[in-house]
């Protein structure tokens, strides 16, 4: 089944906003079973709004905006939509209320802009919106649907999620593309695709892998066109398991999920805690682990140590070694892994202390050299790391590494 | 002068990949006086890309492509453009040269596949590639101009930087576009709308105002296409101006600012310092510190107390406090900020505790109930603020909330 989606927004086409909504939306539509042909961006215009409907390609059957709903003089697509469906904007008391109860929440009072969010096509579906004020619009005509959302990243997935997708299969009952989705980390791209190739070569016709590469770790996702979910399943399954053995060691999760949460799923298994001390990372492994829900059964907390007298203080890193090692160092990381460990009274614990960079880099110590520890009951180890020169992925990678450093501590 | 980009790439349309390529590329045409009227992401199909060209839009003069140039089978853009445009593929040897010096460099040896990449549309300007192996092309055909760069988007920048820009600006002697961007923060955007209503009404016929919303930040864009550089900014400047007065409370920065970056420069100019004592927030506010570059000036650190031990051990939050109150209290919260300015050493201290979510809500004091507290030199104030249900945009929203208190402290 055919789809194209249309974002609509002058900050997308002038580049100030990188368009995630069109990835979101086709990753969604190709698991419904649908292929998205064709992503359009265009202006908040009448004039182009109406062009892409005009000018679909042959075979679409579902085209979705997304974008141009806001309360403000700038939006205009539901207008445009409700004049080429030839009906007129009536006041919706269900879309009202729903307003109201979402200010009421944030303690907001609703202004006559936002009044005007209530008013929306009289022949068409609205989709109820939980979380903003513009509901979604489902229109039908001949063999064509056009489904209308707003451009806020969040307030469009919720609406894919509960309105726009169940609605979709349902309608054409398209088989949704089966796939699984294999997490590694800590071996490239181009390595783990040597190890498997003969495995990859000798995949079924109708199975085809992809390798999804994000800093430092690579998701290979095998996906089925076999229309029968069970046996699509059960067949993915099988050639998972042959693959697991050629690279057991690199193989951290499932199905998108994140290393944090397998680490926390690890030590809720065996009721033990974790605290994190940062130097470089700056409280970013600390926000991946609480960023889990439930994360407070396990971690205790961290103490961020930036500066070289709150690792001293509050870590009891000894000066000597500051002095005579320097704060990126092995004997200082392991006695910030080691005291974060007694503090904050856990069994474990991640350090990090690098040059994140761009600045800061000396000829010994260049930008991205990084130390990580994890202090374990029984032991303190550090591994070093020499990452590139980008201060974003610095911490990010090294984010990451600190979490594998600790899960491969906690399977052994 | 109108332009369109056209996208090639299935791992776009299935949303493996978000298309940063379109932004990037629209970033560069605007400033160089090139407006996109529409981008467009199609699969390496002969149908679809022959379409995109005949169905441009009727005022587009110019077409830049980006993908489908790669080495492999699936890659058919080169060959389809030359039959459009009715040309030959012939053999460059200027072309191959590049391809084996870049090798060398690498210690790669040439394979036939990548001696391919040296055959190249007869009738069209070829645009060398010092960072990859396929070359972009300029097609002429009567008003159009149609570009083809590679999909790797370092190359794709390369090119556009090196070549594209430069002859389009030359070719067409285009006035770049002008725009600025005023960041404000703390209120909705249909308030501020109805705020700056008479104010936008009234602006000049070839000025035009975006409202970019983002996590409780708001960004006003105000673009003038006014074609002499010194009068245009001169009269952006000047109407943001007249904007000030009737939301000064709101506006923390111009022109991509971050709130971070802000509170940093504000402590550096003071010459003051700030820690962090983060609850709920798990350590994003000190992630959001310490992606500034040289944030280190300024930063000392945070204690992340997840559990209320360490609150109690490490921050001095009184045990009374904690029964009579709970953790989430105002009383709590202030003690966490004193806390982390007396034993971090600070000028400054932002606290945050709160029920992030999904779980863990009571009737008094329901998920989204976020405590955030300033200590200063002379003061603590805290503040109670309902967000919503999400776990991480009630992370997000927090971390906003806080700093922009700090700010509005520090400008006082």
């Amino acid at each position: 089944m055919q789809s194209e989606i249309i974002n609509i927004g002058d900050e997308l086409l002038i580049g100030q906003v990188i368009n995630s909504n069109a990835a979101k939306m086709g990753q969604m539509l190709i698991q419904g079973g649908f292929t998205t042909r064709r992503m359009i961006t265009i202006s908040d215009d009448k004039e182009d709004i109406l062009a892409s409907i005009e000018n679909r390609l042959p075979d679409t059957k579902v085209l979705i905006f997304s974008g141009g709903l806001g309360p403000t003089r700038d939006d205009l697509t539901k207008n445009v939509l409700a004049e080429y469906f030839d009906t007129e904007l009536v006041f919706n008391q269900e879309a009202y209320d729903d307003i109201v109860a979402l200010f009421a929440q944030r303690n907001f009072k609703v202004t006559p802009t936002n009044q005007e969010q209530a008013y929306l096509p009289q022949d068409c579906i609205t989709l109820p919106n939980k979380v903003g004020t513009a509901r979604g619009m489902w229109f039908e005509k001949k063999d064509l649907i056009v489904i209308s959302l707003p451009g806020v990243p969040f307030e469009m997935i919720h609406l894919m999620e509960e309105q726009v997708m169940p609605r979709l299969v349902a309608h054409f009952s398209t088989k949704p593309l089966h796939y699984r989705t294999m997490m590694t980390i800590g071996i490239g791209e181009s390595f783990l695709a040597d190890k498997i190739e003969a495995w990859e070569l000798g995949l079924p016709q109708d199975m085809s892998l992809a390798y999804l590469p994000h800093y430092g770790a690579v998701r290979l996702r095998l996906s089925c066109t076999d229309p029968h979910p069970e046996s699509s399943i059960k067949r993915i399954n099988a050639e998972l398991a042959k693959v697991v053995p050629l690279i057991s060691e690199y193989i951290y999760g499932y199905d998108e999920e994140s290393l944090q949460e397998v680490v926390g799923k690890l030590l809720l298994k065996r009721q033990q805690t974790l605290a994190t001390a940062e130097s470089c990372t700056g409280g970013y492994i600390s926000h991946l682990i609480t960023s889990v829900s439930g994360s407070s059964a396990y971690y205790k907390g961290s103490v961020i140590a930036y500066d070289n007298d709150v690792k001293k203080n509050l870590l009891e890193v000894s000066s000597d070694n500051l002095e005579q090692y320097g704060a990126v160092s092995e004997a200082v990381v392991k006695q910030m892994a080691e005291g974060a460990r007694k503090i904050l009274k856990t069994d474990f614990a991640i350090a990090t202390s690098g040059i994140a960079g761009p600045e800061g880099g000396t000829d010994e110590k260049p930008v991205g050299t990084i130390w990580i520890a994890v202090a374990t009951p029984d032991t303190c180890i550090a591994e070093k790391f020499q990452l590139g020169d980008h201060r974003g992925r610095n911490i990010e990678r090294s984010a990451t590494l600190g979490l594998n450093m600790l899960r491969k501590m906690l399977i052994q």
